[in-house]
């Protein structure tokens, strides 16, 4: 690996040099689900985009701590300070207990990222793990005077940190703007004194079952808490990296800056980082606009905007084929070229993996190691310049290319020296498998498959019978039996199953 | 079903018969996994046990709340009361933070769980999710007079709460007894009044990382508090059924009922149930003797113990054949013999679906009917009898004669009346795969053998096209594009890929 890993960084919308804080540690911390609601196609993207900058991180050397939480309290409906938690809104329409949605919809998120094959973080905390840590953090900004308590609910004071320090840093929002902007909502919300504060902790209505005892009385912490405690909790009080969906920039990351700043003196996080939104057929995904579907929807085709559904790893790697901070739209044009495309880079990989050099580098032909060189060279550079996936894969495509001139013996694979070939072989298996995380999916989904040409092999083996084609039928039952499959012909047909 | 069900109920030694506290609503609580290692076999067939609880209380109509806790702090190596947190421990050796051996172990545990079939809980509550609870069940300990504070540590006052209550319930272990047989422990535990007194809140040593602020500083929970907080908090202050492993029955369990009847005045369980262990070729499973085995080792066949690999069906088939609270032991001749037994109710149950009744009731036979309806009502009856499985399962194997028999034609399929037929379907289905939880593994393990019939398909298309066989090419290749299989001839072979 040469040069150095540039990241976009948000703070300063600059790329910059990702200089570790503890090289070769890495402390990566990313917003993960509210887990009320089957994970939508928008989050899966974004975690894939951490994903992918969790795995080129290790790839080049380094070991990264990654920590995505999981949030089971204290996000409102509408992300606001007042209102019904949306956990406990969808456990009272589920007639379930708070802590069943959280484990129902925690399980679905886990499955779903598996399918898509995205490498679980190093530690998942929870918010309701960490209630104590909260109340400690909301003590230290009361402390500090950012923070006041009004009718057992605690705010935090926005203005009076502005005056100290700058409120908007990150989102580049101005307070002036949010203040005539927000004045409006006042009404019912009388316990702030500005509509610009939030809430750090919330006192429990009545019948809130989620709650617990705290110098206020009985409540729970506010949404964009948790973030900063279990962010330093875990990666110690100055990190580098923070990611999340660009929906999470303001207010979220905004008042998370401002919690560690009020309550600690400093922002924790060196780099931000921000994968941008999903779009379908040019319009934001929306469930009133019925233009959003869930991940099984998209597998089995099982919505009226998709033709036919799409693998996970045809969505993964179409998801790649544009950049994190790029927003990407959905359609069937798309995803059916991403399919081809993929099946394409599936079928150069195999291809190479055959492909045998002599081990004779007499005919090496130095223009083309160079070219191959230098192409593998630059799917580097792409992935050091801010995780560009689809430059990377534009070069993967220059080199399956390559695989198959080698393969068709267009060019002689032996014009490359056998210390290329390799260095080739490893690069472009590393890239689909390791640092894109690419799965071959056609072993995985084999039971149809493998049903149909078992039909065959038997209705064969009946023809050859039939024929007294004993050599065929022979043949049959030898493999047959090499694979430990037992044959039975009864009266109803011939079944089969393995021994 | 007919029948009430019935539990052999540890706390009083009998067999009762099953009264839901609230029914069709069932509270289970069962004591999970300390995510310090690898889950060993034992833990596995234990979470077995009391998944075909889980599954049988289903399936008969209850609405189980099932609750199975990770314990991520407060367990000390050798169980005691002193020593090190077995977490930080882990962590140390594998030098990382405690959290990360949580979230790997708790992956690794849930993996596993998923391999043997086994349902996720309703709810999977951590013991550090619930600090808060167990401070405040301290707290109440302490205020009735049950729990004493020394030097930053709180433990429980067994000497006088068994003045006032019975310590030994459910052990049946008389205090006397235990008093003569810890009086030599005394030494270096000096804080405690009485050696049998256990820790219920432990203060933090220097450089333990694992702690919370508390009334008494800065410390963590006792390792049998999380399981008396979290068991009432999402079950009720009484509830209908605790797991867990026999082991667990002194003194943790013991510990459980006494801490709550301290607290809050009444032991919150109503059935206590204990599942027994595993030994190997009559031994006790231990590290030290090198026969503990891990469920990747017995699937690969991975250990000098074993002469072969055995699936996860084929263990949790093994494991089901005998009763759960009987002590059950690995050998590989008991292995093999699951195997085929395994196997026969799998091809029993293809060969089931496959019949086909013809709807005429002519020639239907009471005899004939009265035995099938009263196998299939003596398999319920067995597993109302405490979850007797192994009985159950005979009575399948019973049934499995009889469908070899309607297959073989030895007895006409139609000797039953259609209803019959159906309802003897219906249960052998839900039994092995609803109530037994077994699943068919021939359709998911079959990427070699579809490379093995590919292999064979495409060497009888060579030959057929060798021999200007074009009958047989042309069925080959209609076949292979019906299942979107694309044969690609190169110069180096033949490949295929799916479309």
């Amino acid at each position: 690996m040469e040069g150095k890993i540039k990241i976009y960084n948000s703070l300063n919308r600059k790329k910059e040099v990702f200089e570790p804080l503890n090289y070769p540690n890495v402390g990566m911390y990313v917003c993960g689900p509210t887990v009320y609601s089957d994970v939508h196609l928008g989050n899966v993207r974004s975690f894939i985009s951490f994903d992918i900058v969790y795995r080129y991180l290790t790839y080049t050397g380094h070991k990264v701590r990654y920590v995505r939480n999981i949030t089971d309290v204290g996000h409102l409906v509408g992300d606001a300070d007042a209102g019904e938690d949306k956990i406990a809104k969808k456990a009272k329409l589920e007639n379930l207990e708070p802590m069943e949605i959280v484990q129902k919809y925690t399980n679905g998120f886990r499955d779903v990222m598996k399918i898509y094959n995205a490498i679980p973080p190093s530690i998942e905390p929870t918010a309701t793990g960490h209630i104590i840590e909260q109340i400690q953090m909301v003590q230290r900004i009361i402390a500090n005077g950012y923070g006041y308590e009004v009718n057992g609910s605690v705010y935090f004071d926005v203005e009076k940190y502005n005056k100290d320090h700058d409120y908007g840093k990150l989102s580049g929002r101005k307070i002036e703007d949010l203040l005539s902007n927000t004045r409006a909502e006042l009404e019912g919300q009388s316990d702030k004194r500005n509509p610009m504060d939030f809430a750090i902790w919330k006192k429990a209505e009545k019948g809130h079952i989620m709650r617990w005892d705290s110098p206020w009385g009985l409540g729970f912490p506010g949404w964009h808490l948790e973030c900063s405690v279990m962010s330093t909790k875990y990666l110690g009080e100055t990190f580098d990296i923070h990611g999340g969906g660009m929906d999470l920039l303001f207010p979220h990351h905004e008042c998370e800056i401002a919690q560690s700043v009020a309550a600690d003196g400093s922002d924790p996080v060196r780099y931000w980082m921000h994968g941008n939104m999903l779009t379908v057929n040019g319009t934001k995904m929306s469930k009133s606009l019925n233009n959003s579907f869930l991940p099984h929807e998209l597998i089995n085709g099982d919505h009226e905007l998709l033709d036919k559904g799409y693998s996970p790893m045809t969505t993964r790697f179409f998801m790649l084929q544009s950049h994190y901070a790029s927003t990407l739209d959905f359609s069937n044009e798309a995803l059916q070229a991403a399919e081809k495309g993929f099946q394409r880079l599936m079928n150069a990989v195999q291809l190479l993996n055959k492909l045998a050099h002599s081990g004779n580098n007499d005919k090496a032909n130095e223009a083309e190691i160079n070219e191959v060189k230098g192409i593998c060279k630059q799917a580097f550079e792409h992935m050091n310049d801010d995780f560009s996936t689809p430059q990377a894969i534009a070069r993967l495509f220059d080199l399956s290319k390559k695989i198959n001139s080698y393969h068709e013996k267009i060019i002689d694979l032996n014009s490359l020296d056998q210390e290329t070939f390799e260095y080739l072989k490893s690069t472009f298996n590393s890239f689909i498998f390791d640092i894109l995380g690419l799965k071959d999916e056609s072993a995985s989904d084999g039971s149809e498959l493998l049903g149909g040409l078992m039909d065959l092999v038997l209705d064969m083996r009946k023809a050859a019978r039939t024929n007294k084609d004993w050599t065929t039928s022979d043949k049959i039952r030898d493999a047959l039996n090499a694979l430990n499959v037992v044959v039975k012909d009864g009266k109803e047909g011939t079944t089969w199953s393995t021994n």
